[in-house]
Parts: structure tokens; C-alpha cells; sequence
């Protein structure tokens, strides 16, 4: 069977980061942003539409209006989200059936469940996230308090659809094989290290 | 300045049997149970009471009564917890300056704050918590039921004396910079792999 890591993250945490250049470093697949388009071949959906599901937005709940049937509406929006889900969880094992990869998020953790995929999950506190989304010229416009709750709002979603999804709790320790703390760390320092654990 | 690792763990989970394991493998020195007993022979305190008090146990609160003055019994026994702590911060220093070493629990984490150690915490399922301790022949005249029960109560102990003494909350992963799932895990198999971070 292939070795799977999966990478869950806070925003801000360079997690995203992390799994990239740890992919890099033991040589495998990396999928990241890629999944989206692949759900958006898939289905009849669009991209922009995909993605603000998965990433948990919630104005993506009631996306059109068709007349004024509420009931309608609702039911037509959960089973796009159910096609998601669908594509999703297919794009992701056919990946997994692939090769040895690092997936980043999409709850790839919890639909590889079986194979047993080493899960990691990387956090930071809210100052050290702020300071990296500033290093990559992220939120430029905002105020720091501004910039905090971006990060948190965005949080927020990414554990709404992952709670949703996969029944678990995102971020919570036990739904993961080990969980680094990226506060006042250089990520590019670090993955060497962590690469040899694998 | 010494390479310093410290282990959080919750009981069952192997965190003592990792650090012991990893400090062999780094050949570095390690320091647990023997802490208590460097507490005893620098206070006047017993090495029986020590532990009661640093293992967290409720009824090690009011030990002794003398008349019948709460107040004073109170105030003598916070007494003496300030002198446990006293001491346990000094030696745990002392030890922090002499090598490299792993240190199990006592707070370590926090008394060597700044230092920067690193902290790793370590976790697992309940019910391989359970398997671990039968296969150590602990709880033996238990059932599943009441050991359980026993070892969340050790965790709840811990946990007290660990958020008193520090302000922090024992086993939240954003006081640690590594949190490992021993869940279904050999410790003698991975500590290797972790070592390689060191």
C-alpha cells in the first residue's frame, strides 16, 4: 500500500508549506489546490462554487434562488454538496491508489481512513500566523486585529466542513498521528527533520 | 545551552516508555521518578507526600489536621505545596544545566520555559490506554469499566497539579511543540524515527 501523509492546518501555520517541502524531500506526489479542479471535471459544478463549499464558506449554503421554494432550494444545494462529496472522495483514493503522496487538506484524512495514512496536523498561535500571512504579502490592506479575524473566520469553515463531513472534530489531537506547533519556526528548517521520520 | 526534551503524557499512552527509550537512543541522560526523591532529600517533606501532592491527588490537600483550626491547617499545607514547588523548580533547573536530557511530566515544560525545550506531548485512545496497562499487568483485578475509569482519573490528577502550577492546560497541543498518537503504535518502533528529529 502507499504512503499517504495527509496534512491538516490552521491558516496562517504553514502547513501548506510544510506538506509541499516535505513532499519534495521524500521525493512523492503532492496535491493541494489540484483536487478542486479535478472535482470541478468531475461534476457539472464550477470551481469558484466548489471551492467556497470546501472550504466551508456559508453563504455557499443557499447559492441560487430557484423561484421562492425554500425546500426546493435546500434540497437541490445538498445534493451538489453531496456530489462534491462524491467526486472528493473519489479523486482522493484514485490519488492515494496512485502512489506514495502528501494531500493537504480536503479531509483527505478521514476518506484514506482505511489505508491508515499517517495524519498530520500543523498549528501556530494567532501572533506567529499573523506574522507569516504578512511575509507572504497576505491581508496587506488589514489591520493586525483585522487580520486576526480573517484567520479565525477562515478557521472557523475549514472545521465546519471537516466537522460536517467526516464527523470529527477539526484539529482536535486524537483525530491525528502527530500535530507540530510551527510557532517561531522557519518551516524550511524543520521538514528535513521531520522527513526522517518517514 | 543543553538540548532539553520534555514529556507530557496521559497515562497508558507510553509517554514515559518513549522518553525513556528516546533519551537511550539520543544517549542523553533521563530523569522521571527520581525527581521526587531529589524533592524529598531538599525538603522535610516525605517522598509519599511528595508525590501525592505532584501527581495532583485531591486528598493530598488537607493531609494532616492539627486542632481544629481549617485556616491555619489551610494555610500550613499551601505552605508546604510552595516548598514542594520551590524545589521541584530548582532541581529540575539543576538538571537542565548539567546535559542534555529527557524529562517525564513534573511540569518540566513549563519550569524550563525559558529555555526553549522542546515539548513534546504524548496521547493515545482510551482503549489502547487499557491494552497498554494489561500488557504492563497493571489494574489486573480491574474491569475494562473500572480501569478506565482509573486511568481518566490519574489524567484528571495530572492535569490539576499541571494547570495550577503552570496557568497553562495540560495536554491543549498549543503548549507543545510535538504531539504524538501512541494509539495502535510499538513505542520501541517509532522512537527511532522520532530521535532522527533530534
Amino acid at each position: 500500500m502507499n504512503k499517504i501523509i495527509t496534512v491538516g492546518r490552521e491558516f496562517g501555520s504553514g502547513g501548506r508549506e510544510l506538506g509541499r517541502r516535505l513532499a519534495e524531500e521524500l521525493g512523492i506526489e503532492y496535491y493541494d489546490k489540484e483536487i478542486i479542479s479535478e472535482i470541478a471535471k468531475n461534476t457539472s459544478l464550477s470551481e469558484k462554487y466548489i471551492r467556497s463549499v470546501v472550504e466551508g464558506k456559508p453563504h455557499s449554503l443557499f447559492p441560487i434562488t430557484i423561484g421562492n421554494s425554500f425546500a426546493y432550494n435546500t434540497d437541490y444545494h445538498v445534493r451538489q454538496i453531496q456530489e462534491i462529496f462524491k467526486a472528493q472522495t473519489e479523486i482522493i483514493s484514485s490519488l492515494a491508489d496512485k502512489s506514495d503522496c502528501v494531500i493537504i487538506g480536503r479531509c483527505a484524512d478521514y476518506i484514506l481512513r482505511e489505508r491508515k495514512p499517517c495524519r498530520l496536523f500543523v498549528y501556530a498561535d494567532i501572533d506567529s500566523r499573523i506574522r507569516r500571512c504578512r511575509s507572504r504579502q497576505e491581508g496587506e490592506s488589514l489591520t493586525d486585529q483585522e487580520l486576526k479575524r480573517r484567520i479565525l473566520a477562515i478557521d472557523k469553515d475549514r472545521a465546519r466542513y471537516y466537522n460536517d463531513f467526516t464527523g470529527q472534530r477539526w484539529g482536535d489531537k486524537s483525530y491525528y498521528d502527530f500535530c507540530i506547533n510551527t510557532t517561531d519556526v522557519v518551516i524550511k528548517e524543520i521538514v528535513p527533520y521531520i522527513a526522517k521520520m518517514f
